[in-house]
Parts: C-alpha cells; sequence; structure tokens
C-alpha cells in the first residue's frame, strides 16, 4: 500500500512540530451502576470513560466520530492501559482530560487524565491506542480532510 | 399486510392448545462487575440476565439466536419487567429460568425467573415482549421453520 | 410497626392533593458502549438512565440520593418496568424525564419518559417502585425532613 | 512496617523459584449486550472478563475471592493493560487463560490471554496489577495462610 503524498506531509508535520496539543476536558459524574460492592467506581468504567473523553475530543475539533464511522473509517482500539491512582465514589464529579499523544494516518494514541472536580487530584491515567480502518475491517488512512480537523493545528476554535 | 396461512395455523394453534410449555435453566453466577455499592447485583443487570436465559432458550430449541439475526430477523424488545424479590450478593450462583408465555409470528413473550441455586429462593421474575422485525426494522414474521423450531409441540429433544 | 404521625400526615397530604407533580429533565447522549450489534441502545442502558434521572430528581428537591444513603436509608428497586418505543442511536441526546407518581413513607414510584432531543419524539416509557429500607435492609420509613424535600409542594426553587 | 518473617520468606521462596505457574482457564461466551455496534465485543467488557477469569483461578487455588473479602482483604486493581488482536463477535466462545506473573504479599500481578474456542486463535493477552489493602483502604500484606493457598506450590489439586 503506498502512501499519498499528503498523508506523508501530514504524518512529518506531527512528529517534527512537538508543540504541546492542547487537552480536552469533560465532565462526568460517577452513576450508582458504576459502583461495586467495595464502593468505589469499578475499573471497567474508565475505559467507558476514555471513549467518552476522545468522542469529545473528536467533536470539539470539528468532526463528531459518528460522522467518521458514517464515512466508513473506524478507529478500532489495539491497546488501553489504565493506571488507578486513587479510587471515585458514587455521585463523585471527574474530568477527563483527553489529550493527543501520538498522531499518524493509520495510528493514533490518546493520552487521558481523571481529575476529582472538588480537588483535582489524580485519580487515573492511562492511554488507548487505535488503528485505522475501513469498513471492511482493513487497516488503512483517514482520508486528509478527516486527518487535518482531528490533529491540525487549528485549535483556535475551541 | 397478509398474513400467510401457515403462519396463521400456527398462530392458532398455539393459542389454542395451552399445555404449559417446558421451560429452559441456565446457571449463572454474580460477577463483582454486577454489585453495586450496596453490596448487591444492580437493577439492570436483571435484563442481561433475562438477555442470557432466552439465548439458551433459543440454543436448545435448535436455533442460536444469531442464526435468526443471520437470516435476516430480528426480536426486537418492546417492554421489559422485572419484579426484584430478594437481592443476590456477589459470587451467588442462581438459575435463569425462561418459559414461552405467548407467541406469534410477530410477537413473542418470554417469562423469566431468578432462582438462587443454594435454596430455589425465588429472587426476580419478569417478562419481555418482542416484536419480529425484519433488517429495515419493519414489523414481520418469522418464516415458519425458525417459529417451527422456537415454538414448535417437538420439545422432546430438551 | 406503627407509623409516626406526621408520616400519616404526609402520606395523606399526598394522596388527597393530586396536584400534577413538576417533572424533571436530564439530558445524556448515547455513548458508543451503549450500543449493540443491531446499532442501537441496549435494552439495559434504560434502567441505568431511569436511575440518573431519580438521582437528578432528587438534588433537585434539595436532597442528593447519596446523602439519603449516608443517612441510612436506602430506597430499594421492587420493580422496574420499561416500554420501547423507538430505537435511540449511537450519539444521539436525549431527555431523561422524571416525575413523582407515587409517594408514602415506605414507598415511592417514579415515571420516566425518554424523548429525542432533537424532535422530541417518545422514545421509552416506564416507571420504577421502590421500596425503603434501613442499613439492615429492614423495611423502615423515611425521615419526614428528607419525605418533605423529596416530595414536599415547596417545588418553587426548580 | 515491618514484614513478618514468613511474608519474607514467601516472597523470596517465589521469586527464585522461577518454575512456570499453570495457568487457569475459564470459558465465557460473548454477550449480546457485550457487542457494540460495530458488531464486536466492545472493549470494556475485557476487564471484566479478566476479573472472571482472576476469580477462577482463586476459586481452583482453594481460596474464593469473596472469602478473601470476607477476612477484611482486597486486592484492589492498580493497573490494566489490554491488547486487542483480534475481535470477537456475538455468540462466540472464548476462554480466558489467567497465570500468575509476579506474586508478594503487598503485590500481585495476573497475566491474561483471551483464546476463540473455536481455533484457539488469540483475541487478546493483558495484565492487571494488584495492591493489597484492608478494609480501611491501607495497603498490607495477606496473610500467610492466603497467600500459600492462592500462590503456593500445591498446585496439584488443578
Amino acid at each position: 500500500m503506498t502512501k499519498s503524498p499528503s498523508s506523508e506531509n501530514f504524518s512529518k508535520q506531527l512528529t517534527s512540530e512537538h508543540h504541546p496539543l492542547p487537552s480536552i476536558d469533560t465532565r462526568e459524574r460517577v452513576r450508582y451502576s458504576d459502583t461495586d460492592r467495595m464502593g468505589i467506581a469499578h475499573n471497567k468504567n474508565y475505559l467507558e470513560w476514555f471513549e467518552i473523553g476522545r468522542t469529545e475530543y473528536c467533536r470539539l475539533k470539528g468532526i463528531s466520530y459518528r460522522e467518521i464511522e458514517e464515512r466508513g473509517f473506524f478507529m478500532v482500539v489495539a491497546e488501553a492501559l489504565c493506571r488507578y491512582k486513587k479510587p471515585l465514589h458514587y455521585d463523585e464529579e471527574f474530568i477527563i482530560r483527553v489529550s493527543l499523544r501520538e498522531a499518524s494516518p493509520k495510528k493514533v494514541v490518546f493520552g487521558y487524565e481523571l481529575l476529582k472536580v472538588a480537588d483535582e487530584q489524580l485519580i487515573a491515567a492511562g492511554h488507548t491506542v487505535h488503528i485505522t480502518t475501513n469498513a471492511r475491517a482493513e487497516v488503512c488512512s483517514l482520508p486528509e480532510d478527516i486527518l487535518n480537523r482531528l490533529f491540525g493545528a487549528k485549535d483556535e476554535e475551541i
């Protein structure tokens, strides 16, 4: 498979610049059904919260993840890591802070931090690695216009 | 929409006979992630357990629900009711007892009982109502061969 | 068990007045993890959404459900019913509309309607029945001050 | 905090021996509610499956995780990693293979592999790191008898 020149450029641009990409914050609250018998949010919910965070990341960048899928592209989760630092209790509000750690037309890495709203305490941190596929589940590149919106330097609108 | 004669017959047969259809038992265990901070299984899990029960009901009747969907038919949930009698705790084993309460080519009602394995205590009871649709989400009749397998009198094999 | 006079009064007051209690709206969005392979929100999520709605109902009435539990009282779910009218798709926004259908010191019934934000279409409707218990899981009455806040006529603040 | 001599011994014993500890297999099936609109099991379920696997690991070692908690000890998840290799579809059966990667009185690492039952294909691999705490959420050592059962060399019974 040959990369289109534009994808090539895009990839370089991202890895060479290194200026910190802004993170996006989303606020959530621990639901009763998120808790377990220890009285704290169960570990599997964090992956759901990461997903909510990156969904809002895409939306604020100007393209909803739903649109990406409607155009036939999928950002399949290839790896997920979460480090749990402090527990979250029922009804506590927290921030999902998402940043882009790595981006190329075929692979994207998001980083996450969960922070308590009350005192900005770090609750958890992690990342997810995504591979871009088409509707036939074949690895492919995201089209340039989506790449530009998701990962472009034009972040003024946020 | 005209019913096929066979569907008509099928429908009559089911409503006239009234001999009790056998129930199907599936065994499950309360997972840690099923519990909430009250220390008991959260109420939403019961709908998931009902689903597991009717999936096994279909399989034991000779056609998996996956096959039904692969042939382009869906048994969409139109109503779900659960009455919670006793709590279920972490790691407790229980039985999901499923029976067919009502069946016609376009509508199916399943009844459920959850029983503790340890003492056969009734934990919960409920039902789900299903409407048959095709892949375009239009109400339709299940084909006769599926109906016969799911709801037919040939239950000796169980 | 003898009811305290105040609880008695409270109960009468609620059943005699019959003026419609205001409903409380909460907005949510269908998460990716809420969808199933039919492409729509899975039926079990609706019970979670009902719960979110009644949690916000309590909070807006002046006492969070967390506080109620911290004071040693639990509103245990004894019955849940949901009628599914229209599907909800990924990323769609919807309103959880909660109203109090019935209230006595030992039993509460909440009613729910889910509406699409885009066109106010009715997605689902249902109810949950709750029994009040103490920390030893014994049926008991909610204390008067909680009752007054949750179900009192003082709804001007909303 | 001083380690008891027995814990010290236990720790050494485990790190010096290095003979491979046997893995424990548990069989599960993808539930309808586990799938998402891509038609495959959602990534957050894998953490639930890891948990089921290690629960069965403990049970087969002669002490259920419920018993450990009833004695006042908790194996809190401090880190979870999952690498997703192949998708799992609705109704597919898979094996959760759990092994002990590292064990000391205060920290345990479990390793996981998910394999398709049909063809033993590797679906996912990962690990979880656990810290032992008491009921007051303070880091502590597991008592020797629990350690011996969970991680002891006496695995003949499996």
